[in-house]
């Protein structure tokens, strides 16, 4: 199947899920799931969060693409979407254009379904004032209960992704060496993921030695001295898609307590790894890993041990204590136990895909349980 | 000064307005002027939306910072602030934290200012049912009209910023040739403007010959062939500070309609550049630059011609048809004509600073009216 096949075949899913929940009309609002439904991946929506962009998918009708005129041209390169109309911004009101189509669909008393999580009091004000007569409900679930599942294009890109950004930060540790500076580091593992193809870096966390204990250190002008822990969480964008990865390695001359602790955490994480399958609750995965800490006397402080990943960086399923949905198949998660203690902090994150009896691990690691050393 | 007393000055002038306005406490809600009112850059509040950060500011007590546990301990490094309240995500409902703060500050009945134009529908939902007899009202203005003045550490942050973003794409198409693609130009923009000290890359547009004519094209596998335009507009995050350029050159060999048109599009942008100063109202400099259009013949097709550059990327003030604020000193405002005509688009960008009579061009470009030829 082709990517606009996907694209298609989502339209279907979501339309099973309204009827199922008896909502007439599903609004998308956020680029996560505008570029989902759409197609279009419209850069300015991020940047440019008053810029709206709005996908109208009503039950029983076609849809209608509601967007900023200056943007008009480049979506219609990447939608599926027909009936597209472009407002002049400044001068016209992108809701009232909404409404008008939400009317001229035969909604006016509809049961609709936005992002409330997304769209903002200023505009869901506007909204409900100029349709008093509709009900307004949260359709985060729907897109979450769509977009949890991974199809074949999506699994393709994050493996890629997830791939080319291990490469990127392994090689860079590889050349990295005493007298650097953090600030050296992240510009290489930044060069390197460009040149393995990511559209754009999205974050880069990156500590040495006592700031690795921070939870999201900048990369500062700090030199590496032997003995230091490095720690590093980042990712980038591939066609609108996250990559995420962690990994902790010490500075030529790895201490005792640094060993045991990163072979502890490894063991840990390719625990709960192993344990991952279709039917496993969320909650069970944070509650073993919080036990397996207890037994290896690690700290605990995680309100959760990993994330959905795709479009959005964190996204379902949470892997967090008071998540009882199950794993399902071609579910893609992150998973990243992460410890501070003694003065350091070990932090280990990979991407697996959940298979009919397992996982896959996307990003390609040997998951060894030996603390690197660089230098 | 130090960047702090700058923080602390802010918020002096917050309570100006507050007390101006009849507001009783000022809530921070965006990155961006959470960003500006405490200090503290928290990667993860653009990436992950859901976990809010929270600084209530009010008029009469010292500030309350509500922050995500997982980000606390970044956060005490950066802010001034010294009362920090964190809530354990999944757990706890960083609303209720704010509902506990407003009212152990008495304001039970306040008058209180909140983003509505950032917050969303659910979370405001939340807070108004659970304070009933307080007034929430949108306090943007109050944000704007503090950051449209840049102060001396922000005019120097986004003068390095706008340098470094015009020295990194003039690099790149210095050595770029026939038979280069697109992406390959991007990638050499992006390494550049790493090695020239961006934090990160925020956007790259760059569309050549007739995909120059789209308004925002990616970057695509397709090669400069002679007589190409190469239209590119980008920029970076340098200390949370965005820079934003646009330039557009030719591959090899000019048309004479490209050299007519680009001459008199940089003709424009200078003539516009030179009438800014304290005093004049931005709809006068949209008029006046759609007349100039009119005068050259030239299709004008801009909701607006420029915008204020901060830590947001359109910020106040809006060169748009219907803001009749006027300039003044110490703004920091991109001024980007754009041609779309006969096959291909001619955008230029350039980053003002407003003085006390004129304007300091902070993009520090010779600004030529001859289109540039590459190759």
């Amino acid at each position: 199947m082709k990517k606009s096949d996907y694209l298609v075949k989502r339209n279907e899913y979501f339309k099973e899920l309204m009827v199922k929940e008896g909502i007439d009309a599903l609004v998308a609002l956020s680029p996560e799931n505008v570029l989902y439904s759409t197609g279009a991946y419209i850069m300015t929506q991020k940047l440019i969060r008053d810029r709206l962009e709005i996908a109208v998918f009503p039950q029983k009708q076609e849809p209608i693409f509601i967007v900023c005129g200056i943007e008009e041209s480049g979506i219609k390169e990447q939608t599926w979407i027909k009936d597209i109309r472009s407002y002049v911004e400044f001068k016209e009101s992108p809701v009232q254009f909404l409404v008008d189509a939400l009317i001229e669909m035969g909604l006016e008393k509809g049961h609709i379904g936005i992002e409330k999580h997304y769209w903002n009091a200023y505009y869901y004000t506007e909204l409900i004032n100029a349709m008093p007569d509709a009900t307004f409900v949260e359709c985060q679930g729907i897109f979450e209960d769509v977009r949890v599942i991974k199809d074949p294009v999506e699994v393709e890109i994050l493996t890629k992704a997830s791939k080319a950004t291990r490469k990127a930060l392994e090689a860079a540790f590889l050349t990295a060496k005493s007298g650097d500076t953090e600030l050296d580091i992240a510009k290489q593992i930044k060069n390197n993921l460009m040149n393995q193809g990511a559209d754009e870096m999205a974050f880069l966390v990156l500590g040495t030695g006592k700031r690795s204990m921070l939870v999201h250190p900048m990369p500062a002008d700090i030199a590496l001295s032997p003995g230091d822990i490095v720690k590093a969480d980042y990712g980038g964008l591939f066609s609108g898609y996250y990559s995420d990865l962690a990994r902790s390695v010490v500075v030529e001359k790895p201490s005792q307590i640094q060993v045991e602790v990163y072979k502890k955490l490894a063991t840990i994480q390719k625990k709960i790894i192993n344990a991952m399958k279709p039917g496993i609750r969320c909650c069970d995965l944070f509650n073993k890993c919080k036990e397996l800490y207890e037994e290896n006397e690690l700290p605990f402080i995680m309100p959760h041990i990993g994330h959905g990943l795709g479009i959005g960086l964190h996204e379902d399923p949470m892997l967090s204590p008071l998540n009882e949905k199950k794993l399902q198949k071609n579910m893609v998660i992150n998973v990243e136990p992460l410890v501070i203690t003694d003065g350091f902090c070990i932090h280990l994150e990979d991407l697996v895909l959940i298979t009919d009896n397992g996982v896959k691990i996307l990003t390609g690691a040997k998951m060894s349980n030996e603390l690197p050393i660089i230098g």
